[in-house]
């Protein structure tokens, strides 16, 4: 059994970066500067965007923190949005979700410009995807993705099950998996609160990507010998022996599914710090064709 | 067992469009107005534009046919697509595929303004699809959707299995059936050229759904009783007998697979004749939502 160790895939990524980073502020270039935005104090939020600047600082980029009272209007918003869209100096930003609830969340995300949207949760850049064009992917499935090339995990022909169909990992992930390439070529399965015969589906999987958040759901009687696991639960279960009060439970029953596997990713230390590795990889991405649009 | 009779349902729905354009002249609106676009002078694809300029006539919409010639070079051909986008006239339009070589389709296809591109195929109108929100689902998964619909067969935790990825059938099938709503709610598993033991898996559907294009593909033994066939393949073979000299196969061995099933589409009549009629329902779509855009 091999552990996916997102923990030191996320570290070289970022390393990469760096490396390409210092090249070009050898060369004299402009280095990736990612934007986000933050509405409002939830303290989750306050720490997810925290980390997303500092690891934009350890690879060189320049970023902006964007803090808006949680009063904001919906219109303020957008046109804080349509600023970014136009500063030359911003290669992509993000929206740190959720919005608060005098906000049409849809209707902001809609007004990023796709060339700027770093996350990949635009429709143009969602159906870009679906079509097997190149553009911005989701962090999450990215670092997925990334993950099983790194380890070089055979996908083709092989059976994935994805469970949950969420937009931000069930959904593209289900499709990513099927589209031709690797990791990829796949056939699919996309399992959700519907589904019937979850573990007659589950148990013929050679690939499970689970992202339901309940932890411990995916007990070993529900996988078969040698399958790999992908774990992007993240649930919060109060403990009281544990100094934040709460561990980080994936949606696997680690202890058990590890003994008959042949991949799977630890909860946490595993999908999770990939996630901010990808997202520094798309604003890497969009300073280049931002660099490429204007012929420089 | 039943035959989804995708002539009959095609023709109800053609009746219901023309009653909508009736009302629409009685109140003095203006009607919709499809446009088609033709390069070169295919046989086939003449005659697929032929009837969907009829299928327009019949139901009262205004229709114009742009034939070009088939060394038209890309940038007058974009040129073509700017003007449509531009003119207030045209609710939607379509691209017939294919072009000739000297033109990059993707690059046309891309520029088609997402407000009138009925068929579908744009990013942004993939992404809104796969995204869940409101948009034009390309014609021929759109057409199975309401063939479910009309005959009421149930989806919801049923396993769907999809033949073939295709960006117009198979890949917007599979995200279709497992969105939330009916038809929808399915757990879906998309197949393709790289699966392994595909009979093991079709054995286990409730609902099939075939678009590889390989005649009389799908035999009895690879299909459970009582499950759901929707055959899109249709393919030309050879046929001394038949006064054409071919005969229009599907990818079911229909006469013994319609044995066992509870519902089956023919072929000819089944899928096929859906789709000019769902075009047109796009075409209505966009004229709805053109008028609402400017307040009319």
């Amino acid at each position: 059994m091999t552990i996916l160790d997102g923990k030191k895939v996320s570290a070289d990524i970022k390393a990469e970066i760096k490396a390409d980073v210092d090249k070009m502020k050898q060369r004299g270039e402009k280095v990736p500067h990612l934007a986000a935005v933050i509405v409002g104090n939830d303290g989750a939020s306050l720490t997810y965007v925290g980390s997303k600047v500092r690891a934009c600082e350890q690879v060189g980029f320049e970023s902006t923190l964007i803090k808006l009272s949680s009063t904001i209007s919906e219109i303020e918003l957008l046109d804080k949005i349509h600023q970014l869209n136009k500063d030359e100096n911003i290669d992509g930003f993000i929206v740190q979700l959720p919005l608060p609830k005098q906000i049409d969340t849809q209707k902001v995300l809609m007004q990023i410009d796709p060339d700027k949207d770093v996350d990949g949760f635009h429709p143009t850049n969602f159906g870009k995807m679906a079509l097997d064009m190149t553009t911005f992917i989701p962090a999450t499935p990215f670092g997925i993705l990334e993950l099983l090339e790194r380890y070089n995990v055979e996908t083709k022909g092989k059976h994935t099950v994805v469970i949950g169909r969420s937009h931000i990992v069930g959904r593209p992930m289900s499709i990513l998996m099927g589209r031709k390439g690797f990791p990829g070529n796949s056939t699919v399965t996309l399992t959700h609160s519907h589904t019937k015969n979850i573990t007659q589906i589950t148990s013929q999987a050679d690939i499970i990507i689970t992202a339901l958040g309940v932890p411990n759901y995916l007990k070993a009687e529900m996988v078969k010998d040698d399958a790999v696991i992908i774990d992007v639960g993240i649930t919060r279960v109060p403990d009281e022996d544990h100094p934040k009060g709460y561990v980080i439970t994936g949606d696997v029953d680690f202890e058990n599914v590890s003994k008959k596997v042949s991949y799977i990713t630890p909860v946490p230390g595993g999908v999770g710090p990939m996630t901010i590795s990808m997202l520094l990889k798309n604003t890497l991405l969009a300073r280049e064709q931002h660099r490429f649009k204007k012929g420089l």
